[in-house]
């Protein structure tokens, strides 16, 4: 399950860069959880086939990943969005209050949905 | 030079997924700012060679980023950091004064830097 997660998380990432095809047997397998035989008989080709096509792109999104590394910068923003948050509510308990905060909490509260 | 700087930034995000030799070139070219005619000197091959190479590797790198959209999401994040700095600041002339004020500044300014 963890590597399923990897996997929708590079296809999130490196998904246009693969064919329409790589594309939808990988959403099939990995975030529909669909089996190899449940998509080959959708897709009207084999179950090897459909496995093949899942080893391969599997290879080509952590080769994407291992060039560009934007699931690691991706969690480093994450992390850094969180901290933001962490130290408005620190600036709060000290007594300071100003409507900006408010503003800074909302701009960073998206940015982190969206990121 | 508008041209230049977008290439340059393009290279930033997409170098890594060219060939050795297209970053080399391209590097020299919008870079170094060498003519096709010094590049293929150096590289012993002809002033046509290298410039197909710049052409293609050009239209290859935009088709990159017309799939990934690096560059925007990059502005827009350089955007969001002005503007939470630009909040911190108001946050001060509100009176607002913590510690963590300047602890977020910091960690802003270094994700500014680095992203």
């Amino acid at each position: 399950m963890e590597n399923a997660l990897r996997m929708v998380l590079l296809l999130d990432f490196y998904g246009p860069l693969l064919t329409d095809r790589q594309q939808e047997v990988f959403q099939m397998y990995f975030h529909d959880d669909l089996s190899l035989g449940e998509i080959g008989e959708e897709l009207g080709v084999s179950r090897q086939a459909i496995y093949d096509i899942v080893r391969r792109t599997g290879l080509i999104l952590e080769e994407f990943d291992s060039k560009l590394g934007l699931i690691e910068r991706h969690r480093e923003r994450q992390l850094l969005y969180g901290e933001l948050l962490a130290l408005i509510e620190l600036c709060r308990q000290d007594g300071a209050s100003s409507p900006h905060l408010i503003a800074m909490e909302e701009k960073i509260l998206k940015a982190r949905s969206t990121s």
